[in-house]
């Protein structure tokens, strides 16, 4: 009307305008950036975005060299490969990170467990509600709010319940998102709280998203690494999993989803051949380069060579833990999982974070970014290098009293 | 009620059972395996899915070599890359395919066309008016239909109207899908046609979806190989693009969408910033490697190794295209495009595909499977390799008369 005439009649997306206006980790890099822009020459000690920072194990990237190689050799060529991955990586994780417990044909690859975090959605569409853990992993409210949800429940999980809900807040809820090892408070849940959790979405009839990408990461080995160490599991869980951390293949790309044939929606048929259908239809199965990597992983030097590369990180991490409590902090995590998540009481922590930043000259992640329950907290992130670790407990340990 | 438990009480999306039960190229591969295994030691020639069968170029495949070996050392590796893919390949690709017209923030690199096509439908939401051509590539409306949409026109592109639809079935749709060269027709617009179909969309301030995944077959060089060459076209269209049968990336997965900065809704707010959100939220970038190996092909030694590529193929479709209508056949596409479509009149195209693949065993795609339009016509695909064409050229020549 009047004197404005847009370009298309196209109306925005409603979902969309339900989103922040940027994902978290959006907004801390350009934070970062600013900051750069303003001070140029300084140097940020980047404890930030969880984002692995060692080289790939050789037996990997040798893995992946050979299989571009192959790409170019007409013997070697391939074309399309399933869409839910390879038969020979999903038989692998089978056996190697299941122990048979979940079938071959249940494991799905993927270029990420974020890119399928947001494809599960479809399997529940705009109606569906969630609950997930307070603080959370960003993505899995923004991607239910994509894909139309809006009526999610927050269960705080706080220094007062031991970082494990309490389940009632997930009362009514069609499907629960839950992450052991946490990101971000870097608690892992006990094999009885995942029997409760079970038993809970058993009882109420939900579905757990269970979120396993740094279960590669677990030291005590009573800790459970997936939800499927649990009976019963393969009537209410899906699981996604990563190699983004466990081998630092956040840019090579490389996930997978479990989803049990067992798993029924309400009218008794199944999600195992909708999820098929999802992943032929909008996915096209991961690069087949990263593929070869994920199953060289696999083989027994690439574990070996996976392994010490974890406790580099670990040991990273019991430095920052050991660093901060020594200072009088509340300092949790960092003993099972490489994120060490610290109280400063009644500070706003995106201020924390903006102190860190401009004092410390450490990159950290505010706690609020990750939900209501993580005002006051900070995450930081043993992923960084070795090096940068040391250094950042030096800048720490200096720590100005607006901060701490 | 009554005997029935479920396991959970949540519901299937509603979506997904617009959805036919499973997608068309899964269907023809579980056809294809079943004659097999009914039939075993047969020999199939594939001229069905357009999957590529030549290796990679060496410059490409050796760069993608030489990237997966850097992320094993100490200097070379990288973690998380933008979201929306790095910077060097968003400049290439604005520079080598599109010659300056789109700006490399306007260029998102992706996983794959099919991917992004999924995930554009996130943008506009479930009560989107689609118009696709029909017969069309089928990621269009099953990738709308998982995301809700309900309202689909379609568009009939036949010999009558040399392929190119009349737009007026077209009316009222927010968006519209056009794939110039086209799959499954082979056809390609004329710069006339695109200006048509684009006046078209301003008028009625619809958005297009343009799919370029087969630009770099375009022989003839009067012909668009983007929506972008048409004056105006940042105002109403979204364009995707592609890697893979540019030089057999079909597995590597890469492509790319262009969403013009100066796109709008109706609010006249703009796109560009959702789509940012989109793909920092439920994506992660494209593998580091596959995008090495982008990089590579768009570099002088690169463009001619795929020049050569495309050029063994577009001699494979002109084979085809002879022998076929020299046996009388109504034959289309295949001179700037590497599909071959061929009218059966009278006939069920499924019916046609089975015996081709009984009689001369040859797989093909039956027309139907692309939309009504499609009925009585198949594909033929020239991407198989070229001994493989010779061979069904021969079968073919033989071709029994329920065939033909």
């Amino acid at each position: 009307m009047g004197f404005f005439y847009p370009d298309t009649m196209i109306k925005r997306n409603e979902y969309l305008s339900r989103l922040h206006s940027s994902y978290l980790f959006y907004e801390i890099a350009q934070r970062k950036q600013k900051f750069i822009s303003e001070n140029p020459g300084v140097d940020l000690l980047n404890l930030g975005i969880g984002d692995t920072t060692l080289p790939i194990p050789a037996t990997v990237s040798e893995a992946m060299a050979e299989a571009a190689k192959k790409l170019g050799t007409p013997e070697g060529y391939s074309g399309y490969g399933p869409a839910s991955g390879s038969e020979e990586l999903r038989e692998r994780i089978s056996r190697e990170i299941y122990r048979g417990r979940v079938d071959p044909d249940e494991i799905f690859i993927s270029d990420g467990s974020k890119c399928d975090i947001g494809r599960l959605q479809t399997l529940f569409g705009p109606n569906a509600k969630i609950a997930v853990q307070d603080p959370t992993y960003p993505a899995y409210v923004d991607g239910s709010l994509i894909h139309g949800v809006c009526d999610i429940s927050y269960m705080p999980c706080v220094p007062g319940n031991d970082f494990f809900p309490d389940l009632n807040h997930a009362k009514g809820s069609d499907l629960i998102y839950f992450c052991s090892p946490n990101n971000p408070t870097g608690n892992v849940a006990s094999k009885q709280q995942l029997e409760a959790l079970a038993a809970f979405a058993q009882k109420q009839q939900s579905i757990i998203i269970f979120d396993s990408a740094y279960s590669g990461f677990i030291q005590n080995s009573d800790l459970p690494r997936s939800i499927f160490e649990i009976p019963g599991a393969e009537k209410c869980a899906i699981e996604t999993g990563s190699f983004s951390k466990l081998a630092g293949f956040t840019g090579v790309r490389l996930g997978w989803t479990v989803v049990p044939k067992e798993l029924q929606y309400s009218d008794g048929s199944h999600v195992y051949p909708d999820w098929v259908r999802v992943v032929s239809t909008i996915f096209n199965g991961p690069s087949n380069v990263a593929q070869a990597g994920g199953l060289a992983l696999l083989s027994p030097e690439g574990k070996k060579e996976a392994k010490s590369l974890i406790s580099v990180y670990m040991a990273g991490a019991r430095k920052l833990l050991h660093s901060l409590s020594g200072q009088g902090g509340e300092v949790y995590g960092g003993a099972d999982c490489p994120y060490i998540w610290v109280r400063f009481p009644g500070q706003d922590s995106w201020k924390v974070f903006q102190n860190l930043l401009e004092e410390c000259r450490i990159v950290t992640v505010p706690g609020a970014g990750f939900g209501p329950s993580g005002e006051g907290f900070v995450r930081f992130s043993a992923f960084a290098k070795p090096a940068d670790i040391d250094r950042a407990l030096i800048n720490l340990t200096g720590l100005p009293s607006t901060v701490h």
